[in-house]
C-alpha cells in the first residue's frame, strides 16, 4: 500500500490517499493554499514556488500562489488529477525529493495545531437541495400529513433553492443567536425576539469546477467532471422564523444568518474507493436526470453537541451520506438544465441528511420530533433545540481496512443573541 | 439651474443632475468605469488618472481605476457624494478645467453609440423581494383566493427569497428560452420541454454599499446610507416550470436562467428631488421595521414588446416605482435583522411592480390574467406570454419641469430554445 515518509495514524483523516485542499494563514499573515497529511498542513505555495508542480496542466500556471482555490478549480479535472499525482509522488516514502531536503521540508510541513485555517474559496452562488427522502418524509409528516408526506414533485426532480453566500463561514466561527419575527401559537400577531427554536442541519456540499456558459447545460453523465470536491455543511436554521416567513417563496431569514462549512475540500478521486451504486429510482426520472452509473459515497457522518457543562461531547446522530435519493450529478444537471451558468467556487449542499432510524436524523427538529422527545444529556439537562453555549460538531469520514478518508470537522458555537 | 457645457436634450435620461455610474469597454478592450451626460459616456478612469478626484475621500484611492464599482461602493456615502460633487463641478458650464482642455475632453467624452456597456459590478448575493401589494394580490387571487389573496405574513414583513447571482446579465444580452420540467393540466406525470409560459417581471433593484459584518444589523433609519443606487431589473420567469417546482422551497429553476439589469446605476442623491412620502402601514409594523421618514421615489416605468414584425414597439404596461408597500430601507433592515451580512455589490430587487390599474401590471401573467385576456399587437397577432423573437424593453425615469433623471433601458430578446 502507498505510504508516506510522514507518519500517519490509521485513524487520521488525512492519509496520503486523501490529499484534500484548503487554505491557511501563515506566520507572516499571508494566505497560502494547502493540502494535509497526518497532523501536518502541506504548504502548496512553497511547493509551487519551488517549481514542483511541473506537469503539463500546472506548469507556469502559479495555481497555488493564489489566495483562493477558484483558479485551480476552474482548470478542471486533468489539472486536479495532476496535482494529486504530483503530491502523491512527492509524499511517497520512496521519493527523496522532499523527504531528504530538510530545508524544504521545514517550510512545507507545518503542524496543523499551529495554523489557523481560512476560507479557501471565494464562493459565488450557494444552492441548497432537499435530497434526503427520509428528511423530506419526516418534515412532511410533522407539518402536513404522514400519508402524504412528500410533495408530488419530490421524486421527479431534486427540489432545491438558492441560499445566501455572504454568510457562509468556516468551521470554528462562533455565531450569535439570530433575532427575528415569529408567530406565537394561536396568535395572528407576530412578535420580535431571539429565535427560540434554533437548529442545525447535517449536510454535505460540493464545490464546482469549470462550469458552463449561460445558456448551456451540464449533462448528468458529464456532471462529475465539474465537481471539484466535497465538504461538511451545517445549514443552521431558525425554525420559528422559518415557520412564519416561508410561504410562499421559501426559507429566507431563517437561514441567511449563517452556514458553516468544514475547511478541507475532499476530492472525488480520494473518495472513489468508497463509491456505492444507488438503487433505481421509482418512478423513473426524465431522460435529462437519467444517469448511467448513478453512485454515491459511503461516508460516515456524526453530529455531537458539546458545552462547558458536559464531561464529553454528546453524540446526537450517526448518519451516512449514502442516504441520498438524488446524486450530486443529478443535482447539477437539474440546476443547469434551464441554461443556468455554474462557476468555479459555487457550492451545492445536499439538504439535511437523515437515515431511516431515529438516531440517524440530521436535525434537532427530527431527533426530538418537534421538541416532543427531548434529548437527555449527561449533565442531567435536556435539549429540544440548541441552547446558548452549545457547540455543534459534525464530522465525516469514509474508511476501509487500511485508512480513512476524512473531512475533519465543522463546528460552531451558538453565543447569546446580541442586545 | 445647473447646466453643463455638454448639451443635453430636455428628454435625455442623463442631465448633469443625474450622473449615474457604470462601466464600458474602451477601444483598446479595457474595462473603464464611467458616468454619463447627454449622449456621452464620461470616462472616469481618465478623470481619475488626471488627478481630478482630489477630495479627501477619493484622493489617492484610485477608485475609478478599478474594473468594477465594488471598491467605490464600499467607500460609503461621503465618497459617493464627493464623486458626484467633483463631477458636477467639472461638467458645469462655468468651469474651464475640462471645458477648455480639448485634449482631455476628447479622451473623457465618448459617444454612447460607439461603446459597449459592460457589467459594472461584481455581484455577490441577489435577493428578490415581493413588495408590491397589487402584484401579491393579483398572484394570490389567481392561484388561491381573491378574498384571501395575501398570505398572513405579507403585511408584517417584506417577503423575499435568495436569487441566482451568476445569471444576472446586462441589458442587451439575448437569452435562449429555457427548458425544464412542467406538469400538464390534469396529469400527475411531468414532461420535459421548452417553457411555454415565459414571462418578464418589471422590477427595480438597488445595489448596496458598505454593508455590515456578520452578526451585526443595519437599522431601518440608517439603511439608506448603505444603498449605492438603483437599476431596472427584468426578473425573467418561466411560469410553467415555477408552478411545478416551487413547493415547498420557492422558485428555483423558473428564475435561475437569467435576470437582466440596466447598465446605469442611478444614485439616491440624483433621485432625491423625486421623493414621495409613503402612507402609514396598517397593521403597524414591528419596531425594527418602523422607519421614521418612510419614502419612495416617483419613477415612471414602462414596458414594451418589440419584434421584427411590429412597426413600432408595443407598450405593454405603464407603471411607477411609487406603488411599493415596503421601502428599500425596510427591505434592507429586514434582510439583516438576523445578523446576515451585506457586502458592496449585492443587489436587492423589489419584486414585480404592479399598479392598481390593469394597464399597470408588471408581468404578462397579470396583464393577460393567466393568458385568459391576450394582448393584441398591431401586426394582428396576440400574446399570452412571450414568444421567440420578442424583445422586452423596460425603461424608467423621474421627471420635473426642468429635467429627467433616467435609467436608460433594460432589454433582452428571447431566442428559441437550444436544441
Amino acid at each position: 500500500m502507498l505510504t508516506s515518509f510522514i507518519p500517519v495514524d490509521k485513524e487520521s483523516h488525512f492519509p496520503i490517499q486523501n490529499l484534500p485542499f484548503s487554505a491557511f494563514e501563515t506566520e507572516d499573515g499571508e494566505i497560502h493554499l494547502c493540502s494535509a497529511i497526518g497532523d501536518y498542513v502541506i504548504d502548496l505555495f512553497v511547493l509551487d514556488e519551488a517549481g514542483l508542480f511541473d506537469g503539463k496542466h500546472l506548469k507556469d500556471q502559479f495555481a497555488f500562489q493564489d489566495s483562493t482555490l477558484n483558479f485551480f478549480m476552474g482548470l478542471g479535472k486533468p489539472a486536479w488529477q495532476e496535482a494529486r499525482q504530483t503530491l502523491t509522488n512527492l509524499l511517497d516514502k520512496e521519493n527523496p525529493t522532499l523527504r531528504d531536503d530538510d530545508l524544504l521540508r521545514s517550510r512545507v510541513f507545518i503542524p496543523m495545531e499551529d495554523v489557523e485555517m481560512v476560507m479557501p474559496v471565494e464562493i459565488g452562488d450557494y444552492t441548497d437541495f432537499y435530497s434526503s427522502e427520509q428528511h423530506a418524509f419526516n418534515v412532511g409528516s410533522m407539518f402536513r400529513d404522514p400519508d402524504n408526506a412528500l410533495m408530488p414533485n419530490w421524486k421527479h426532480l431534486p427540489v432545491g433553492y438558492h441560499g445566501r453566500a455572504s454568510s457562509i463561514v468556516l468551521s470554528g466561527t462562533d455565531l450569535h443567536r439570530p433575532k427575528g419575527q415569529t408567530i406565537p401559537n394561536d396568535s395572528d400577531q407576530p412578535v420580535f425576539s431571539d429565535s427560540k427554536l434554533l437548529d442545525f442541519e447535517l449536510e454535505v456540499g460540493f464545490f464546482t469546477g469549470p462550469g458552463n456558459e449561460l445558456g448551456d447545460t451540464i449533462s448528468v453523465d458529464n456532471a462529475e467532471d465539474h465537481i471539484f470536491g466535497m465538504v461538511l455543511v451545517n445549514d443552521w436554521s431558525a425554525r420559528d422564523i422559518q415557520k412564519w416567513e416561508y410561504q410562499p417563496l421559501g426559507p429566507f431569514l431563517a437561514k441567511n444568518w449563517a452556514t458553516s462549512i468544514s475547511p478541507w475540500i475532499v476530492t472525488l478521486d480520494a473518495l472513489s474507493p468508497f463509491r456505492l451504486d444507488m438503487p433505481e429510482q421509482d418512478p423513473e426520472v426524465l431522460p435529462y436526470l437519467n444517469q448511467k452509473n448513478r453512485s454515491t459515497f459511503d461516508i460516515n457522518l456524526e453530529v455531537y453537541l458539546d458545552n462547558e457543562k458536559l464531561n464529553e461531547p454528546h453524540k446526537l446522530a450517526t448518519s451516512n451520506y449514502k442516504h441520498m435519493y438524488w446524486s450530486m450529478a443529478q443535482q447539477l444537471a437539474h440546476q443547469t438544465v434551464t441554461g443556468c451558468n455554474v462557476r468555479p467556487g459555487d457550492i451545492y449542499a445536499s439538504g439535511t441528511i437523515s437515515g431511516n432510524t431515529e438516531d440517524s436524523y440530521g436535525s434537532m427538529l427530527e431527533l426530538t420530533w418537534k421538541g416532543t422527545k427531548p434529548v437527555q444529556l449527561n449533565d442531567g439537562s435536556e435539549r429540544k433545540f440548541i441552547q446558548d453555549g452549545d457547540n455543534i460538531i459534525m464530522t465525516g469520514y469514509a474508511e476501509n481496512d487500511d485508512y480513512r478518508i476524512g473531512f475533519g470537522v465543522v463546528e460552531g458555537k451558538i453565543l447569546p443573541a446580541k442586545q
